[in-house]
């Protein structure tokens, strides 16, 4: 029990914790859980993560959730990584702003395309919710683009948690229905992100 | 321009930042918007705060957004107020965790009672998920209720910014439809964090 385990799914929000333990250089195993057969919604799951969602990480500390909380306690586990600017209040502040909106308004706009019931039970409700996903994310990805200036990086000159973070939201935009051409800052960091070999063992479903 | 002033609005979560500045010690004016007057639209507030929201602080430094960034901010700003457990990297993902499901899971679910043309322009959608508001707040009261043991505060022993975010979230379940008598955990505490001085001071619209 003393070495990390990452519960993930493909396509969920996961990946930037996968990414950012690969970045770490952390010890850790990865289960991967199928959502299609709601192992999610197990006992045996819920008994390890009540709220039933990845991720979640398991250490010998206890469970932690949440993708803010896990990237910043990552960052700080391995400060040899250079992962979040740990020295300089202002700058951590200005970087959780910006995983603290991808969490809160840009991950929360992408589910009502698929996760519309949470929030309503009538199936037209949530038709009429994912119509208005391709307009939300666009405003996001608006907002995001003015802050990927000057780049390359959301903090400027070094990688963080917030790159791993945006690339996995922006991972979604295509297929939410947002036009990528109008947006050349997030599409040129999505690919440099996508390059790193911290990503490419993420998206292979790799431990380390 | 070197004092804060934070911008606020009666009824939303920057009171959580608002008792934050007071338990900290922190010199600062205030701005109330007028929410109905459109205030928080107006060109002058979006010059500062491109999303249109409060909570947002303006320091020398620039402006700050997002309850969970800011709340890290003022602790770590003001150690000494002891606002949160800076020296232990998990203790202090705990709290972030805490935090960050406030902002992205219960405080979205009560916004889909007033705010449901975020998500749908349909007027009977947004009747829909206000119909689901008292449901799903009351499961995020549970969730909520559980981490409360044993107390008095959400860390045990200290009180935290965690603490006066939920004081401010637990402010609107019975407004949601909560049945308060179910949750007395979360009933005892919102009545031990609305004792503090620093918790009227806000309350009462007050800067420092």
């Amino acid at each position: 029990m003393d070495t990390w385990t990452l519960y993930t799914a493909p396509g969920t929000c996961a990946l930037a914790t996968h990414i950012a333990l690969h970045e770490a250089g952390a010890a850790f195993d990865v289960v991967t859980l199928d959502f299609a057969t709601q192992q999610h919604h197990s006992m045996q799951f819920l008994a390890l993560n009540p709220k039933g969602r990845v991720p979640a990480l398991r250490m010998p500390e206890g469970v932690l959730t949440e993708t803010p909380a896990l990237l910043l306690f990552i960052a700080q586990r391995f400060p040899q990584a250079r992962l979040a600017p740990l020295d300089d209040a202002f700058a951590l502040a200005r970087l959780q702003e910006f995983n603290s909106y991808l969490a809160s308004t840009v991950h929360v706009a992408h589910a009502h395309k698929r996760r519309g019931a949470r929030w309503a039970d009538d199936a037209a409700a949530q038709d009429a919710m994912r119509a208005k996903v391709p307009q939300n994310m666009t405003a996001c990805a608006a907002l995001l683009e003015s802050q990927l200036s000057p780049g390359p990086w959301v903090l400027g000159e070094n990688y963080s948690i917030a790159d791993l973070y945006l690339f996995t939201l922006t991972g979604w935009l295509e297929a939410d229905g947002v036009d990528l051409t109008l947006f050349p800052r997030l599409t040129a960091h999505h690919a440099r992100v996508a390059e790193r070999p911290a990503t490419k063992r993420a998206l292979a479903g790799l431990g380390s």
